[in-house]
């Protein structure tokens, strides 16, 4: 095994439990001339994926250009299960039908990433093997494992702490997850650091079950684009997979000084040390690098260009060329024209007039590239006119 | 409802939890016209029942006295998993037909103090609804208890605190019997001072299942003969609920003074007022109305003049007319005797020769009432003879 698929397996990887055992898995895998199964647990109740999610993405398809075989565990059972805490008495609202519409999404989604060859990739149900466990077999499962140790978990211990009741229940899940390795027969599990203490759960569940204990291999949670949080669509800081190159490329740019070379590690393949060097040197020109590189990651090298110059003519005042547009519906007009704030609102860029004249008073927004003054202003649709707010908010607005 | 029947239910209760409630729910059924459901949980690994163990079954028989239902639930289903620390591979050894003849047992036993009448009597086998519960289920069971709570169990909080291991399968236990009071809905659970935490478990099980929850009855439990220790088979200090009348007589004079009326007010309803004063009066005399107390409860009327009687014929250091008889074998003979040391052995009175001989220096075996100076002495067996080791041990032995 070349030491540069070693050296690529490893990079950017926060742990890897053991550490050495990675290049014996791949060694041995090799000599026997036998596919590693590398195991991911989707969390189906978020099915957008971002830039984000894929840092563990990427390291699986690594793993399948190996040659190894990707085992993507859909957790519907414990989804249908949902938390129960308090209404146990009514069954959980999720159906089993909606959890696998939403893991159905989630594989579309990841296999943008994955090599979808099912050769490669196993996509898994854990309804599969843990709707079957009777009382029996559960019990014997929750005998792998003390208290205490599970305790230790950084939350739980915290809860503990606290005072902040824990339910028994909550100490099912992290067994349940385990034994999902058990169930496939995991040799390398690969998660989130978030998910460091459950992946080492599953090796010692694996051994108690008389397996070889998998290998942990844990990425780091990838911070938003403000910096300082955990990447999420709900804080909108983030960047969707499968979003425009234009707005790819955009958001790209708006990565922090700080944290540009983390996003090069852990969302591209680019030569780090190169990068690095780069980067001292000119750190737009290593931006702009960073953008060409993640927008060829996702939409391939051909809208690479176009997406710059976009970037480009926004960043010099331009309009670009291809704009959404809005027709204003005749009802709205008087005499061939609208006022400027109704129209704002109705080209959805602000949500009232009250908002677009706040914006107009604090000169946010441009009418064929000039700022708009007065809010009073009657726009004449007579030919069709750009609507701008902010550096590169545009919309074509005509009748 | 007379204020007898709830002064004889509450006799040697430790614990009412809650304390008024014993009389609301009775006078509630009452009213109702129903049979109140009094839950205990056997333990059917423990197949041989003493008067410890009675003193839960006796109060189960008042409740029936007074018109209630026993609900008699075998734990079949626990007792076939076992504890399966360290040895989840296998499958547990104790089969469930084992678990199940075990349990027979157990209700033939209680049946001596019990009332069998169907109406008043119901036998359950737990496997009957733990044994379908999947893993849904079981989170929702689980959901219903903290880990803090079930931690503050005394033996739990003491491991906890000494650092000993706690697995997790050993949390679902308390629910699993918890569950047993849901399924069953039960009224009352009865049961000693140790399973206290356990039947209050059933209570907030219960009432998260939507159940009004179960009034918990515990009675102490009683100390065995040597006046120190829980009563127990192991630690030879029972009086067995099925011995001969002779002997439980005899062990009942046994009872240490300081734990007479505790006896008196767990295994018998002799009124204990009077008791008390008899027994500040002569102490002997209450030990005998005890002891006649004890073989009337479990033998009737019949026999307890004459276990008196044989009792007394023995502390007169007389030979009880109705002894076991010991056949030798003529192939034992040397010209019609036998050599001391072999006929004790033959006897069952000792375990080897070599033990024969201690006895026999420390003056503790006697012939036909004289006591056997000489280990070498042959002993002619032309008529019957009777052999005695200490104050009450009487073999007859003939050719």
């Amino acid at each position: 095994m070349a030491q540069t698929s070693l050296d690529l397996l490893r990079r950017g990887a926060d742990h890897i439990v053991p550490e050495g055992e990675l290049e014996t898995k791949l060694r041995e895998a090799e000599v026997a001339r036998k596919q590693l199964r590398v195991k991911l647990g989707a969390d189906p109740s978020r099915p957008d994926l971002h830039i984000g999610h894929a840092v563990v993405l990427r390291k699986l398809r690594q793993f399948q250009d190996l040659g190894h075989r990707v085992i993507l565990i859909i957790g519907d059972f414990t989804a249908t299960i949902g938390d129960p805490s308090g209404r146990f008495k009514t069954r959980p609202t999720l159906s089993l039908e909606a959890t696998r519409r939403n893991g159905t999404t989630y594989v579309d989604q990841a296999t943008l990433i994955l090599d979808s060859d099912p050769e490669k990739l196993e996509v898994r149900h854990n309804s599969e093997w843990l709707g079957p466990l009777d009382f029996g077999d559960l019990i014997r499962l929750a005998s792998t494992y003390t208290v205490a140790r599970l305790l230790e978990r950084d939350d739980f211990t915290k809860r503990y702490q606290e005072g902040t009741s824990i339910s028994v229940h909550e100490l099912l899940y992290p067994l349940a997850q385990a034994y999902d390795s058990v169930a496939v027969r995991a040799d390398i599990e690969i998660g989130g650091t978030d998910q460091l203490f459950n992946l080492l759960v599953g090796r010692d569940v694996q051994r108690a079950y008389g397996l070889e204990p998998q290998l942990a291999l844990v990425l780091p949670l990838l911070e938003g684009l403000d910096g300082v949080e955990k990447m999420s669509k709900s804080l909108d800081n983030y960047i969707g997979i499968a979003e425009a190159p234009e707005t790819m490329f955009k958001k790209a740019m708006q990565v922090p000084d700080p944290l540009l070379l983390r996003y090069a590690e852990l969302c591209t393949t680019l030569d780090l040390g190169e990068f690095r060097r780069g980067a001292a040197e000119d750190i737009v020109a290593a931006h702009r690098r960073f953008a060409r590189e993640l927008v060829r990651t996702y939409h391939g090298p051909g809208p690479v260009a176009g997406a710059e110059a976009r970037y480009d003519q926004v960043a010099r005042g331009g309009i670009p060329d291809d704009l959404p547009e809005v027709v204003v519906p005749g009802g709205s007009l008087e005499a061939g024209s609208v006022g400027v704030l109704a129209l704002a609102t109705l080209a959805g860029l602000t949500s009232s007039n009250g908002e677009a004249r706040r914006l107009i008073q604090n000169r946010g927004l441009r009418l064929d590239g000039e700022v708009v003054e007065d809010w009073r202003l009657r726009v004449d649709l007579g030919e069709a006119r750009v609507l701008q707010r902010g550096k590169d908010r545009f919309v074509r607005v005509r009748r």
